[in-house]
């Protein structure tokens, strides 16, 4: 038989290549490029396809295929969550996504996205913070310090300017291995032993928690007016992060109002609860922040654009870095309907 | 940095190896398997969590995710469809699959699925006819001699005791290329110039073309009696090949009815108009074919549970054949919380 064409062949990035990819780059670099993708695809959002993320569950966890198109690209990525995965020493999230050509339907490239979930998720929030959060913000709360911890904590500083990380967890070893990676990185890093202590003096509260229930990371008491509460950890039907109350107080910000209903923590409110969607504000249709005394919340949830912007910008890069490998996934005959052939000539 | 753990990757069965495993196994034999593996699956239909495909449409095909689960193992299919790739010289249909631990939502394999689709799509075809054809029937038509051809042929023969084949195409290139294809494969192959000739003495039609348009390949007065008909090219919205007449005369059994009132043959009719699910035919619950004289009709769509048993068919195998690739696709740090200290590490 013959090679496989160039058709039959679909670039993947292996998670090696990925380290290496965001080795190179740098990762806050790459994070503060993701956010400018991610921030340009916001203002044409109604160009794209939308639908809710497609959701399988279990009673342990969930998994999730989040498709969306810009008209001429088509990206998905499959993700998973499993909040208890993590005592059987497995990642709580894992995730891989996929370009194609709208024109022929032909994958373009196949990518891990475990890591390059972590980035464009913190890129969002911070690209979010940037337009929500009061001026001259330069401390960070951050509640719950797993694996998203130290790429929200990087995303901050670069791109919001923010200057001090105050760390806490109800475990404090996750404090403690946050801290650490964080060591050299140009953060005043601080760990703390109770949600208060970490609140003191934070104009902005990332949430980032993993638990699977409808936990009150946050009470209504704890948070004072003019901050910023980024709510990552809420993302899933029946887990939630905060207080009720402190949502009636806030400002809302989603990304899609259809799927954060059923997984942000607004999930808590009327489904008529007033929300304000980001793309809007990014493109100038609808206010931010009102004032600074207002707590503006970003209830987020992840969405496919973001994927589908991440994916773009790494196929971009995947030429000149050469960090990936060519897959021989899709069959390819000599006649396209001789399917049956190619099978036949490759028993000679 | 030390190298990733046994969980970080994932067997990949690329389209060389699905190949070899097919000439492994034998066409005929894989899809007599996969037509059991399938007809099981149908039986404990209820327990399957079922969703009709998302799909992403443009003008000139559409990009499908096909996911489906039976709560211990999770899997989903990506297929494109678009009839202008031949042009291009590409497939019309590609696909790709994985399958996914529900427990964990680690995946556990990835797999080329336009092979595997074409059999699958055969073998569903098949066994559904060994329930609805006429007793007896030895003669097919097959109209539309494109990659699917030749599949549906040899599993015809292989399930239902075909034993000959007329073949016709708009294109006579396709059916002399079905019909070598086919020889000296057990099967007598006739190939016709009209479709009127290819139907001489058939019990059972197949019409497998690939027009995106509501076609008609079969009108009325070219159906006689107590035939059987596999339609198994109108399967998008816009995408038809029987005239509607022959529909209000048959007997038509679907896959999921959700999915099929869409994309089947009757979207041309009334959303209420009477189908039979081919689960309850299998698990004795519905009736099939009535009397000899009725006119069966698979209005075939494909769905997620169909390729799902295929998946798990060839995953089955895979340890014995070592026909597959380890890919290194999920981030698998020492500690599952220290995702960016492995993303370090990787630097050392």
């Amino acid at each position: 038989m013959s090679a496989p064409s160039r058709n039959a062949y679909v670039p993947f990035v292996s998670v090696d290549n990925m380290m290496k990819l965001v080795l190179h780059i740098g990762i806050e670099r790459m994070m503060a490029d993701l956010a400018a993708e991610i921030e340009a695809d916001f203002r044409r959002w109604p160009l794209f396809d939308k639908t809710p993320r497609v959701a399988s569950h279990s009673d342990i966890g969930v998994i999730e295929l989040m498709p969306t198109s810009d008209g001429e690209t088509y990206g998905f990525k499959y993700v998973n969550g499993h909040p208890s995965n993590m005592k059987k020493g497995l990642q709580t999230v894992t995730a891989f996504g996929l370009l194609a050509d709208v024109a022929t339907g032909y994958p373009l490239m196949l990518s891990e996205m475990t890591i390059l979930t972590a980035l464009r998720t913190a890129a969002t929030s911070a690209m979010v913070a940037k337009w929500l959060a009061p001026r001259g913000a330069t401390t960070m709360a951050m509640i719950g310090n797993g694996a998203q911890a130290e790429f929200q904590a990087l995303a901050f500083k670069e791109i919001c300017a923010i200057r001090e990380i105050r760390l806490y967890d109800i475990d404090p070893a996750a404090t403690a291995k946050c801290a650490r990676n964080l060591t050299g990185r140009g953060l005043n890093v601080v760990s703390c032993t109770t949600p208060e202590e970490a609140l003191l003096g934070a104009q902005i509260i990332t949430t980032c928690t993993a638990d699977k229930q409808n936990a009150t990371i946050l009470t209504d008491n704890m948070v004072g007016s003019g901050v910023h509460i980024n709510a990552v950890g809420g993302d899933c039907p029946g887990k939630t992060e905060l207080h009720r109350d402190i949502l009636l107080r806030s400002g809302i910000f989603v990304e899609y109002p259809p799927q954060t209903r059923i997984e942000g923590e607004i999930q808590q409110l009327a489904p008529d609860h007033p929300v304000t969607e980001l793309w809007q504000v990014i493109s100038g249709t609808a206010t931010g922040r009102q004032d600074a005394r207002q707590i503006t919340l970003f209830d987020s949830v992840g969405f496919a654009i973001e994927d589908f912007s991440a994916l773009r910008y790494v196929h971009g890069r995947l030429q000149a870095s050469g960090l990936y490998l060519d897959l021989d996934m899709i069959a390819d005959p000599d006649d396209p309907r001789d399917l049956f052939g190619m099978i036949l000539r490759a028993a000679a």
